[in-house]
């Protein structure tokens, strides 16, 4: 599955972003005058290789779970059980995600992909089937797809995260994630994540797809204090000392440093630029799965919008390296899915706009 | 009138605040990881005197226009009467801001306070009237208020822009659509604005008010060349020395050397702020009518949200003088309004998060 769907990621179409940009110059504006806007829907059009592309609706955001062997370390001052507990948030609706989401139009999927503890005996758990209508207007619940690799990674800090064949079930996990959103109608996949300590892991992807150094890659992750976080940029530093990853083996870096949620993400990516549907990224850990999808598919980058600068350096360190500006920069550091949900609505309006505003010839304006 | 809603306007409620900001510590979240959302929805429960403020809903734009008698200085490649031609545009829905408000969901008023050329026949003109429903979410039909001072300003570069008497009477006709909009239901203002050449007279205000020289209060609006350019910010340094315009004296000021639509919208943010209503700004048109509205009364910027940085060099020196950071930055210089659609989403998300979000104790998630 994950070679078929290497295999179908293309470039982007270039009649179709020369078509977007000759429509943007007749439309009744200023020239360029929409900024970022302008270059991200012609983006778009190649994406779709179509202008206008459709429009980004409904939006579908995937939140996959796991937990992580480095929480040994003390990377984190949060329990482990969160991760279990903000799932139940999740699905009960009570997260930031969920409110961002309902005022956006958006259906979550939460994937549990690798959760170590159990889940709250209220959640209704769905075995393995469709994550249902990715719009979701009509109920808006949330649904859990249950998909568990393994109950967390190993320890980063001793030995690898994990085997090569639980990295690659995780992403095909996320492959198959994003073709049943597809097939279910999205027509934009967000990402979003869940998991104490993850932030330990995308600091390490980072540096390991980058080159940066760990202290660049490394961030306060939920607010660490800083004895804390001088061990995580010190855990980051030995891992990579320890598996020395090869940028050019995706996989194998996910196995030796990574997370069950952020291979699943790679594969996420993966999915959608193989079926030329768009990816918003969330923060660091999305932009850490971004650099694995990249590595393995070149031309995924092509599928992709970063959402928002997330607070932690390493996102910015990866974004830098996919050669993506981020739409929103607020600060925000929370994950989720929220940065994503935010920079949403600048998406849809860059391709309305190429939907919906008169040119100058139909509205009688005149041109300068 | 202006008198008495300059009396009404009054700090931000520090309780309130308090409140706002302790709400954040409960909710399922690391404190603080929101960034700039949780600030500003702080200051919105301090400006609605309430914890949780009000969701800002509906939201309505109002956009003023007006023409400008330094357009003979030919400080602007585009003719005057498109102006006119842009607002038969939005009364049709064609315009860019157009197909932001109805993403937004927020109606559209435009208000002629000083157009020069006559309107497009097919304008259905209401006179005076109220501004109708703002949420407009079953018609979302654009309306049209009559309200014009004079056509157009006198050419800055030789005389006065305005007598004392007229900008005054477009200061209280953007006071009085703050009223109708928010008797008619509005929860946010959001301001737009329409007029060939105003970024010149933005560009004086905004010299005016913040001491900056002209060279950096003056950009290149719809794009104009560098001759262009440097006659703009001659005429622009002439004004300011001719008028010598004193900041202390906003009326003066606006009179001297401003638009219709820049004291209107000072008008409409004076308005606003003495209901406790939020302002949301677009671009340079709105900052320098900000400067102004402040000069009448400081408080009033606690009313304001800065929505986006525009491109125009002035925006950023009039939000450092009012202390305010953007919401987004993506090298807009449309006008119009459409910088503030699309910080729309950010602002509502804020206060939504204390609307509905579970707290720890509620949901049943550990803290660290």
């Amino acid at each position: 599955m994950l070679h078929t769907t290497i295999a179908a990621i293309r470039p982007l179409d270039e009649p179709a972003m020369v078509a977007a940009g000759e429509l943007h110059g007749r439309l009744t504006k200023p020239a360029g005058s929409l900024g970022v806007l302008e270059e991200l829907s012609v983006r778009l059009a190649g994406l779709a290789r179509s202008c206008p592309p459709p429009l980004p609706e409904p939006a579908a955001v995937a939140i996959f779970a796991g937990d992580h062997g480095v929480h040994a370390q003390g990377v984190t001052p949060w329990p482990q059980e969160v991760t279990a507990q903000m799932i139940g948030n999740f699905l009960a609706g009570g997260a930031v995600v969920n409110a961002f989401a309902r005022q956006a139009g958006a259906s979550v999927t939460v994937v549990d992909v690798g959760v170590a503890t159990p889940l709250p005996p209220a959640v209704p758990a769905q075995a393995d089937g469709p994550p249902g209508d990715p719009a979701g207007r009509s109920t808006r619940t949330p649904r859990l797809v249950a998909a568990n690799v393994r109950p967390g990674t190993r320890d980063l800090a001793v030995t690898a995260a994990l085997t090569r064949d639980e990295a690659l079930a995780a992403v095909e996990t996320g492959i198959r994630i994003a073709r049943e959103l597809i097939d279910a109608g999205a027509g934009i996949l967000l990402t979003g994540d869940m998991g104490i300590g993850n932030t330990t892991p995308a600091a390490a992807l980072v540096a390991a797809f980058t080159g940066v150094d760990p202290a660049e890659a490394t961030g306060r992750g939920t607010g660490v204090d800083d004895p804390t976080y001088a061990r995580k940029i010190g855990v980051v530093r030995a891992a990579l000392a320890r598996h020395a990853p090869d940028p050019a083996d995706p996989l194998g870096v996910l196995a030796a440093v990574g997370g069950l949620e952020h291979a699943a993400l790679a594969g996420l990516i993966l999915g959608a630029a193989a079926r030329r549907v768009p990816v918003l990224l969330d923060g660091v850990i999305a932009v850490s799965a971004a650099l694995a999808a990249v590595a393995f598919a070149p031309d995924a980058v092509g599928a992709l919008v970063a959402g928002h600068r997330s607070a932690e350096p390493g996102a910015t360190a990866g974004l830098r390296h996919l050669g993506l500006d981020p739409l929103i920069d607020l600060g925000l550091r929370l994950g989720e899915g929220t940065g994503a949900l935010l920079a949403l609505p600048v998406v849809t309006g860059a391709v309305r706009v190429l939907h919906e505003v008169a040119t100058f010839d139909s509205a009688g304006v005149a041109e300068k």
